[in-house]
């Protein structure tokens, strides 16, 4: 099979892979019908994260169908059309039930794994995959492999940040997962949303996605224009969605006393003051989005045409294209790459 | 009248003082009946925060009889019994409606009035004061006068760290906020209170409170040790009552994912490392504690009889021998000096 290997930064090629295989008896293997480059791929890519010496697999969002199961999976068989996390995970532990599965204590980051190939072993099947309602038709699939990481993770952002019904929210990051938090922001009710960008496309789908406020500046400046809006005491809610110093800092400033921080922006090189943070008295909860716990809402929501955040793919490939996917994302010519398999 | 000054780190000298007078309208002055040392005195008296030029009243907890009030005030008179909060407030501005009366768009830090004094003035009197049932006999003087400060800040930090029923709750520091804290979770309802101490006294205090387990060891061994004591996930709810670097590691560390981190002692040189705390995938809140917020039922418990926070003074000195009682809570004889002022 075809599969996505990073050999260097900058040097992502698209090889003949072998086969997966059951493994574990709690294993599926599933063929891939469509997966997607992820913002956190671009780390590595730009040299900023190690590699596997020998290369690299690479992709943890997939949507596909079941092609055979290990003895033990009873919740999916071969034939279903599935998705799952970027994180693969029992559901039944403790941290699970409490709502972090992407923090299982038998959890399997699925980027060790490297769903960019026709055929993936997906761990934990009967915890990790969700069935859809039927075969997908195919303006359908962009949204439901959507599902899998970054709308996900925007969803876990929104929630994380606590929006809602009579809420400000303030979303930190206009790359995927910042424009999918806008989504949901919406989607929870939230009165105000406004969104930090300053790329016109993109403040263009930030409105799409319920946006209702659009501020260009940035770090301190920014700050001062969401206080200007918020009646000088900030947002109620804001979801950071980036992952650097100035990104973490800006989201905690813009966020009034008693507010809350959402952040899933994988933090690179963040320090946090503690004396700051302290008398600025917002909540701050983030980390992996445990997207499971969401799926089968976020599935249904799509299913029914609810929500579109397919729309996040501004580019698509085939699989064997991979190596431009990256360099347009590196290069900010595309937002999210979706990749084709067939 | 008579007042706290601190001149220079370790020198705090009790003086011959102007009395205060209403400046605003929205003042009322208060005979002190009873005050208090905190711990966060110690850190100007140690040399770790600066002090004002030509030396620094201080303190900032009370409980007293109202002698006068400004002209607006409505919701006090002359010879009630008030306690109030460290933080004076409004009581009415969207922040504190909101439960951050320690974060009021008109707060009034009342470190920098000074409370450790037979007369006090107190801004902002109708947000800030709240009177007792009646005149309090002798024996409930320090439970209320607690109640200003350290009980109600150890109460936040078991809120901020979620503390109920069928949760774990752990407590970093054993001073007396981290004391109050075990009382506050236990009053929670939490199922399980595990104190970190390695003192016999204090130990003692924190069963007497409700905690259910010591923990004697700190750092990496502590964190193991609360590991051990929850099958591997760490606690619920974690409880930080010392601020240092040291302590806030300890607390995250401790906590399992999806858990919350209230966290109540003053940040000095905390830095939090961003990755590090991602992957926590731990709520972490605290700051100022809106101690205002929990005034009413704090008093109520505390005039019932339900809760008995004043054991934490376990030094009690005259106004005049504040020199003592600070000297004596550096040098760990004392946990919580109270000062009376007749």
């Amino acid at each position: 099979m075809r599969g996505v290997v990073m050999h260097a930064p900058g040097d992502v090629r698209t090889e003949d892979l072998e086969m997966p295989v059951i493994v574990e008896p709690t294993d599926a293997i599933i063929r891939v019908t469509a997966t997607c480059i992820c913002g956190s791929d671009l780390w590595p890519y730009r040299g900023l994260e190690p590699l596997a010496p020998h290369g690299q697999r690479m992709g943890h969002e997939y949507i596909g169908v079941v092609e055979t199961v290990g003895d033990s999976v009873t919740s999916v068989a071969p034939g279903d059309y599935v998705v799952g996390s970027f994180v693969a995970s029992d559901n039944t532990c403790e941290i699970c039930q409490a709502g972090y599965q992407s923090r299982c204590v038998h959890q399997v980051m699925m980027g060790s794994v490297g769903t960019q190939a026709q055929y993936a072993r997906i761990p934990l099947a009967d915890g990790t995959l969700v069935k859809t309602p039927g075969e997908p038709s195919a303006d359908l699939v962009p949204s439901l492999l959507a599902a899998s990481d970054v709308l996900g993770t925007g969803w876990y952002a929104a929630i994380a940040a606590e929006a809602g019904p009579g809420k400000t929210v303030a979303v930190v990051g206009d790359g995927a997962v910042g424009l999918l938090g806008i989504l949901a922001a919406k989607q929870l009710g939230a009165e105000r949303i406004i969104a930090m960008s300053r790329h016109a496309d993109r403040q263009a789908l930030a409105r799409r996605f319920g946006a209702t406020d659009i501020v260009e500046e940035r770090g301190d400046a920014g700050v001062a224009a969401i206080k200007e809006l918020t009646g000088g005491l900030g947002a109620h809610s804001t979801i950071e969605a980036v992952g650097t110093q100035e990104s973490m800092e800006q989201a905690i400033r813009a966020t009034r006393a008693g507010g809350h921080v959402g952040y899933v922006g994988v933090s690179h090189d963040v320090s946090l003051d503690g004396f700051e943070l302290f008398f600025s008295s917002v909540h701050l909860h983030g980390g992996p989005a445990p997207v499971r716990a969401y799926l089968p809402e976020l599935i249904q929501l799509i299913w029914d045409r609810e929500i579109d955040p397919g729309v996040v793919f501004d580019l698509t490939l085939h699989l064997d294209e991979a190596s431009e996917g990256y360099k347009a994302m590196d290069e900010r010519r595309a937002t999210k790459v979706l990749l084709t398999t067939d």
